[in-house]
């Protein structure tokens, strides 16, 4: 079963590439896209990844029949908006980092401005490409879609947990806050991802908000795990810098209660996430698998 | 005439700071907003300014009939994106702005990280509002107005835009490659502005067309008085630093080919601008003097 979460994973990343090349080449509007604009963007999305958040738009929406093109279109999209933020929070004036992935961050392979720029048409991109027909033929599907990834990537989602992170750099914060900083910071696109393919798939409102909660505590196992990564992994295995967390004062469950619990808590939202999906049966077997891989993922 | 314009100027300005207040108050989701991210919003979209991009939509919606909420609510949303820009563009690796309309820019009155974190919340929200119904009933005109925004803003159009010009600082640009870039930098969101009246107004295509014309050759009327400003102006007018293109070898038509000719072309382009709005007789007497306005700004 796990082999066949490999299989699957791999798939969908490739599925989600293809369409990232494809956004990235056939470029809309009367004016081409500056060729180094366009390069930055290429480089920020078309790197290296395990494409988690792609791989749960796709297989929420297989777990309901729905494949094809316009799943890999949203799978993109919602890849657009997680490179964007990578390529802000890489930024010298948020989490200045060099190194990404194993490779040169898009500041420095490229230059400051050409990274806020190349982050700020990537979340634009998405939006485009979610507004089109070619990702779903229902005009209420697609409005859905983009107020869902608005919610979740904006002020009261990604965006605002990403302030408040940089806020508790400076104030300390108990277990609850860091927990709703955290739902927000990496959550609300798990949540959206599997949300976004129930909806494809016209889930039933119950079987979608069961996708949702399960995004919900995917994003929570994803969060444990890579901060257990930054506490005790090596640069070598995770690829990019660790051990950051702590000398930053970066406020995680980790640092607040220690590693034993949070591998406790870890652990126990993993088997939340499977039990959520015990209506599917077999058929939710690859997601669930993908909830314990994100348990225990090593880069 | 001008008097009524100077009114309806004001009114639109007070509309869409009225959304904006809204929009920025009754915050969306299940998370609230991170108080510090949303101040800095407010700061970056509620500060003075003539909001002439929210002018053009609601006056080339009420050239076709339309007023009210959703109206405002598009000017808004536009105003979020030309507000966003702003906040990206006097960032130290960008423009590296201190001032801006006579107030410290987003970064000084906060920090660099919070300045980039509410320009892409800004971008989001924008995205949110037009996404909304209370927007307009119609879901098609509301994907039409995402569509249009996207293009209009992202890398084939704003965001490229200043790409193309952070690209000129170091290579000599010819009057075309300036033209194209303005177009794309600046005229992007005129053109929209006017466009997405006349989609509210349910225009015919031939009159939707006609007024995206009019706003493309606004937007070269204010490209144009905006570097003629720069170049001849005082800080003290333009409630900002001037004469500043020059000494960052800023590609602009008034260096190439002098304030003489490009005030010849300012000229040109507001007869232009008039002609186009020729069929509409005394109703469009306002757009009219709003392009003769943006001829001769000083501020």
């Amino acid at each position: 079963m796990t082999g066949n979460f490999q299989t699957r994973l791999k798939s969908a990343a490739s599925a989600t590439e293809a369409a990232l090349v494809r956004l990235l080449t056939d470029t809309p509007g009367t004016h081409p896209w500056p060729e180094r604009l366009l390069d930055a963007m290429r480089y920020a999305v078309l790197g290296p990844g395990k494409r988690l958040r792609p791989f749960l738009v796709i297989e929420s929406a297989r777990l309901f029949g729905a494949t094809g093109e316009g799943v890999a279109r949203v799978a993109a999209a919602l890849e657009c908006i997680h490179c964007y933020s990578l390529v802000h929070d890489d930024l010298p004036a948020m989490d200045d980092d060099d190194l990404r992935r194993g490779r040169p961050t898009v500041h420095k392979a490229y230059d400051e401005a050409t990274a806020i720029l190349a982050g700020d048409a990537l979340q634009t991109l998405a939006f485009a490409v979610l507004a089109d027909p070619a990702t779903d033929a229902d005009a209420a599907v697609r409005l859905t879609l983009i107020s869902g990834l608005a919610t979740a990537s904006g002020a009261g989602g990604m965006a605002g947990g990403q302030m408040l992170d940089i806020v508790a750099e400076k104030q300390r914060l108990i277990a609850e806050e860091i927990r709703h900083m955290q739902a927000m910071k990496t959550g609300a696109l798990f949540r959206y991802a599997c949300e976004a393919g129930a909806l494809l798939g016209r889930a039933s409102a119950e079987k979608r908000e069961r996708l949702t909660a399960f995004g919900a505590e995917f994003g929570l196992v994803f969060q444990l795990a890579d901060d257990l990564i930054d506490a005790e992994g090596a640069t070598e295995t995770a690829g990019k810098a660790t051990a950051k967390d702590a000398g930053r004062g970066k406020a995680t469950l980790v640092g607040l209660d220690g590693a034993a619990a949070a591998r406790r808590e870890l652990r126990a939202a993993v088997e939340r996430a499977v039990d959520i999906l015990a209506p599917f049966g077999a058929h939710g077997s690859v997601l669930a698998d993908a909830a314990r891989f994100a348990g225990r993922r090593d880069g």
